[in-house]
């Protein structure tokens, strides 16, 4: 008699042993330097799913019919970076073992690093197609290497040059665009060339990290950094649809701060946006 | 000396006897399964319309030349969806009984079936033309018949196969996009073939339904259920004109919800339709 | 690894079988007649939860030493108000026949008659101990006899004059005050004669319904009707624990509506009360 | 059938020629030197007045039975203070020369100007009760001698020595205090000495200003300039009705701010403060 | 080791002296007719503009390698719309005296007018590029001949026929167009023939007026009269990059204001807008 | 001409070698558990600042008659806990160096542990006195010992047993009341004794630090973790001024979090208690 499911995001109500696909939350975001607040994105999501559809008509398929596993949220220490990206390290490393696909969701974008060590671990040619706002190349920021922006370099050094795939890069220093020139691949504005990215990755192990301020702040206004100029919803689920194919072997989402989401609006795309996502990668 | 006209909708002051049109509230939300609130709707409209020019640039015609009559609003039941749906209908009736065009400023989208019942007893062959994010077309919710999001299955109900015209629907479960493909025309996302519809309903009774959740979340967040992927304010008002020159006798707009509306924007952009509306019925 | 107890409210994470004291969410708000919302109370008490602690300093006692299990929302059906009592009075009754203590959060104040409705069956000498900013003691309003303005009326046909001790009172209209004087006990403005009732209540089966609008909306602004002149947190605290040791046999909390409480004191407020309330029950 | 009651504030029906007592909205808040917005106040508190009840359990008296006409908003010029201070002054010139009682709502604090100076001429012999957070004896503001931070200088100017009575001040600069302990008598704080004041003030008129913020701001956050360390709405309820049975000719309140109360609870509060003070009046 | 550059805008922290650019808040809102506020706005971006990069990948350039001086705000006396548009007209005297370019943040629109009086005398063939959802043609507003309604005619009275090149306008009465038809270029809703206009005006001086309510309240919800169908940011910035290499001696930006922008969006599009500005006019 | 002063709060505009006091902020809250954003404390209460006056009709004084520098706010690292509170701590050491009294406003509370370390140093014998709503005297919190949780732990490993005088404390678990018991002195729930404790402290250097969250959530909700059951403005300002006359030699405000300060009244309250704060110091 009692409706269970409110607890797990909406259809993600698979036990673990039978679930492909298992999300999670990593509620972390001490290196913002912003406005913080992406720690509460995983709980905001949850609670919002439920105002959401199962079946998409984009996809003509149905949430329900994925095999999706939601694994709650970390309890990731606030303050202590080398801690929280170790036990995010250590879950991915978990569900990657037992084969199944980690789709993780922050918390800030450093998050993803601890995705990542997991994941090059498993597969040493890793590729990495990135949709975001900001190139978060920087080297360091006010002297910390482990920040939301240097976690793209940071995964450089893990997988190299060539390797990096940056699509609606609309935000930087100059010396990020400079240094991601001879290193990384940066398509500024909008999705151009993904097509094309996408056939080269055939067959190749990829993660996806989608940081949602790739997103106009005009739909998508409850992020740390806000940056007018961005990609519409429709562009972005044609862009994720694009990727449908490849060979995902992880993947997560980031940067929703539900603090600044007045009106709900941006958490309710964050959770259509994984819901396709979830049906894209089934 | 004192400003009576704050008290009525922009520029809507005509008396009931001259009026060819009638505006009316039906502030109404009990069966609103997400965020409720659309109660307040047309009490926001009001007081948010001096906001507004009554002359319209797009038409380049005047809101003060068309002859509307504002009728407050219904004092309707909470809790008793079938005492309110009986007003609704009950007041619909004496405006259509006067050869006065009713034009009902919901609520959740329920209470059209209301107005529905008013205009199909006075128009047997009755065609509905529906903008709206959601096909709103299960048999039942959660157990009841009446819902917000059953409203056009009861509307076919009182009209029939081929008689419902939907646009810009994205979202629904799949036996709703089912069931709809063999008794209502549903066009998905956008509004493609409206300009055909509205050439083969030439002459006929056409009651008009809009559910404002059919733009898009950023420019209209303050509504029970925000829905990505929607149409934008322009794409909108192109649409509604495509309608100019049809025998409209019925009309309504829904969702509208107050409280999720921070900035006020949903609430301008609902008096800025209405203004357009408005004119073009005229 | 996971950290599954956000889950829960804070530290009601017992099993259903070892746990004394069940919590549940009862997420209906059809008849409000004002501001509606409370429906989404139970879910933002969970998730603001984990910002308090177990201990409370108050009582020298900690949530955890308390056998509480969290069961979670019901899913009722908005819009149909006899059905959704319904499945409140079933579920309160399973509760009551595995010897247990339901503690229900609404919702609006009538959910509280579905709840009432199972104990008064299991405790015919019922006796009802009510804290409210108002009276609720209308036969009917606006034509509905089920109306969270009607709530103790309704309670008071289920148990009769010299029952029902209200609490807090300082809202309602002059035949509600009238009527209430030959039924039942109340207290305007605030907690004076409380304690005496208590001890007139020693043994007797107590059912304890608290509407958090008893609170001043300087500390709770978080509802649907916000009733200025109410009582402190410590005043409320205080007239709680001077229940302490009365036989209660049903409790529930109601009228917070989250979407009101931006800056999430409401939400906390209610969190600690009901941490309060689940000691002094154990 | 339609409820054309929601267009005045709650209870305050009568036709003009029957009413004791006539409310006016003045929005005007041009001068406002911190967060403007006053302007909205009369707007608002009709709106939100329907959740209010017409029956006072505090004075056990009901609104519906004082005899009372809302003449709605007069339509000020912004920018304009001269021009706008001129159309209050004619409006209530007009109310008391029907032999009626003005209670005008603002604005910000200077609309008062113009109620007082109709009301001075038609009594020469005029006293004010002033209840308020700021002193307001400024004699120019940032070269300004309109504005809301001098109206009670410019009052003075008016009526003379010995003839202001303020309380519950907080604020100003040193030497409004200075020159106000010459002219006027100022109560910092709170209501001390305002029954002795109520027994000296017997039988002569009286004009009642009530700046709201002199309620704490943790019940009344919505104004211009939020002052902590204010009192409560029981104190300012007991104060006002310490003023009953003086010959009050004049009255009015301001300094609520609806864009900062996104609560609604300042303009509840506000709401039930202007019942009681009709009650009162009447 | 103090950060003393959050002080002043993102990287306009040159000396007076070496400036080639003037920025300067003009905080006054007392004209404004609908939502006040906009005097909080050169604040707003001050604090808001750290989350900014310095460097535009728009236009390859960075805002520290422009010569921008950051003068603070004025004081502006509200209620007294004589003496701030004086204030301002000295100031910008000043500035254009020093052979630096002023560039105001408003502020309502109607300070304009004061920076206008002073490009004039220096500039007497200046000719006005003005980018608004509002034609602000009207002779006067309620009276006011001094109004944000008006700034433009006012405008005109000043540069005379043919000099004043509008675009985006989507909002007016019908006598705005009308007059505006025979005294300016008014282009509706977008910037069709702006590059036209930008090309017959080569060598000559320019005054650029940019009311930030042209872009759409989708991306730009904090201003005083939001109104729908407005452009993008990306239509925006491409405009003013449009104007590049024109010989503008003055500009400003107006109307954003803060209170109604609580997601902080509208504000950080403010202060994009103007790194992309002061990038484009250096 | 230029408003200067609106970049220091308010009225702390004295050259730093005049200066007897220096404020500034520390925008730091990585640790913080719950609500993160009290990095925007400093720089909001400036922009507020500008709504008070500077004379204290509590303590009969200017602020402008106190010798106050505001030096801006430091710029920290967030993600690096130990750079961060090295540079607060360098900071005071010069200020301490230079003979003056250091007033930090942070950021979350763990920012005292900073300036503590540099006033031990020169003070080995310091005392604490500490306002707030939470023990902190955790030795750890998730296995971070650096944290907003533990700060007053952290404290007493600097100055040893006997030395920490808490009041106000009504939030905390269990093992921290009971190890407090032994090591420092805590006063539940309000300021019981706290003149005995000024007098015991009588010529002995003292350190203040002042959680804003002492306060009850109804004057200050815009915190990380509201607390109900707090103090009022007026007991806080009267515990504050029985402070006056101690040797006090550092001091310091916290967890004041801007984004859940809709109203605004938490930073105003804020700006208001420096004012009393600073004042009282002189």
């Amino acid at each position: 008699m009692l409706n269970k499911h409110v607890y797990t995001f909406l259809g993600c109500d698979k036990d673990y042993s039978e679930a492909k696909t298992v999300i999670f939350g990593a509620p972390f975001d001490s290196t913002t330097s912003n406005r913080p607040g992406a720690r509460f994105a995983s709980s905001a999501m949850r609670a919002e799913s439920g105002g959401l559809e199962t079946y998409s008509p984009y996809q003509d398929a149905d949430l329900c019919d994925a095999a999706v596993f939601d694994g709650g949220d970390l309890e990731l220490c606030f303050g202590d970076t080398t801690a929280a990206l170790g036990q995010i390290e250590q879950f991915c490393t978990l569900i990657l073992t037992d084969g199944k696909l980690p789709v993780m969701i922050g918390g800030e974008h450093l998050v993803t690093l601890g995705a990542l060590r997991a994941a090059v671990r498993k597969y040493p040619d890793l590729h990495i197609v990135h949709f975001d706002a900001h190139a978060d190349l920087r080297d360091d920021y006010l002297g910390a290497s482990l920040s939301h922006a240097t976690v793209l370099r940071r995964a450089w050094e893990l997988v190299g040059d060539g390797r990096i795939w940056q699509f609606g890069i609309r935000s930087g220093d100059r010396p990020e665009f400079d240094w991601g020139a001879g290193h990384v691949s940066t398509q500024k504005f909008d999705f151009t060339g993904l097509e094309k990215t996408a056939a080269a990755l055939t067959g190749k192990p990829v993660y996806f990290t989608l940081d949602l301020d790739v997103l106009d702040p005009s739909i998508f206004p409850g992020t740390g950094t806000p940056e007018a100029g961005g990609v519409s919803f429709l562009q972005l689920l044609s862009a994720m649809l694009s990727l449908k194919g490849l060979n995902i072997v992880g993947c997560d989402m980031s940067e929703l701060s539900p603090a600044y989401d007045h009106s709900g609006v941006s958490t309710a795309v964050a959770c259509k946006v994984l819901r396709e996502l979830l049906i894209m990668l089934s």
